[in-house]
């Protein structure tokens, strides 16, 4: 927290925090639609708890108003590493995505995120099936690739 | 793309992504929902297209269906830079939120965001206000704050 | 409850219920994303809501597990109507909307909901602007509009 | 459309509509998130549709602009008929679920939906599960129960 940007921890050192890491505490419960096809939370709900906690305690301590405060907060980059029940497996797939206006060349959001194909029932770390190889590979742009395939 | 997890591309070369940096494009109409109280885009809905855009080209090219594929893609990170209309500016703040179930101490995922304060109408950067910074300072964890103020 | 679907009450008799007149409660804590431009909770979000009271219930006393059980329940209608802060006006607009899929002349689902025109700070109602009333006019289908205008 | 809300129309009628029977048309690609665990897209989501389709008709032909007009559009009942694939059965159950605020009696809302029990496969309608029936009885409020069983 101060006057620069800060990077976030390292995927090791995130794993290993525990709930005395933290000073603030909110509990919600799920909801029906927060679980996707794949039974559990989809990871985009985790973005809105973060909203959620985040501007929670802004109200009740920061002194925020949404509709009347003459200054607000925006959000200038999110990240999030999921441990339950997944580790990183060889057969994973990190994708970037652009987001672009209608019309516009430059990117208004670029992010992404990393997949590990498990088995779709045990949930265990799974060979990426060939059909799915070939398909990725049809996305992967050699140079300036710092990130992977891009969609 | 491979048998490792990439890191994503820093912010800097993020922000210099145009179109042709990309292969695949789907085009999505926004939504009233997705506007939030500060009447634009919220941050977690980005999420929600990276899904869309990535099942998408799964589903048309790498044969996934998702209720009876053997072998299906988990999200294990992801991460979203925001680029417009923000700068990083001085008065920034990044959180980390922990996820825990309840009774456990190991978290279900850890990340968080940056916030830049801005002016409520101009959304123009805005210098942190007293009270703010007062309540930031109370989650402020002196050890092990590799990522800045937790909640 | 029984073999044949029943029919909502009517407004005035939803508008008179108590907490005494429901057996099953579980809290939920509002969510930054669940307030929209209007900074008040969706409507939508309501029925968000309804589905993880009814599934909730579902699921702690009636047996149901979502992903495993052989039966399940899909929803063939549903309604709300909203109370606070608002009443009946005279300027309201009653808005008919068909979903249908791609290239399909029969509708997937039919809906839709009443708007009442409110002044936007003090959020009482408001005569409908002209320019409104213009615009809606051109929607109006003379013949068959059980329902108002359509979109 | 006018000065007094309007009923909706009978479900049999709007189950008669088709494209024709409208005069606005907007196309929604559906989001990985739209759809839920039973694999089809959620009963909430087509408000968020409602809201979409709507809203655009008010900012493109009624002059709206949430962020700035003085007059906004705000809720006071919805409702939805889903079709495709289903008919009403012999095994439903209608609920109504009142929205309180925590330590107000009067509810902020009342609404609820018509559940039709199917197999989990097939999707063809289904006789109810005893234990769901058990489940759903202990619900039931003899008096007053104009809507079937309350939660």
């Amino acid at each position: 927290m101060g006057p620069k940007p800060s990077e976030p921890a390292p995927r090791s050192a995130l794993k290993a925090r525990t709930r005395t890491d933290y000073k603030y505490f909110l509990s919600y419960r799920t909801r029906w639609s927060d679980n996707d096809q794949y039974s559990h939370v989809n990871n985009a709900v985790y973005y809105h708890l973060f909203d959620s906690v985040i501007n929670a305690y802004l109200i009740a301590h920061c002194g925020l108003s949404p509709r009347t405060s003459d200054a607000i907060g925006l959000v200038v980059s999110s990240y999030c590493h999921f441990f339950s029940p997944l580790s990183f497996p060889d057969s994973s797939v990190t994708y970037e995505v652009g987001v672009f206006r209608e019309g516009s060349a430059e990117p208004a959001a670029v992010g992404g995120y990393t997949h590990v194909f498990v088995d779709a029932v045990s949930r265990k770390t799974s060979r990426m099936r060939d059909r799915t190889r070939e398909g990725l590979q049809k996305l992967f742009i050699p140079s300036s690739s710092e990130s992977g395939s891009k969609l």
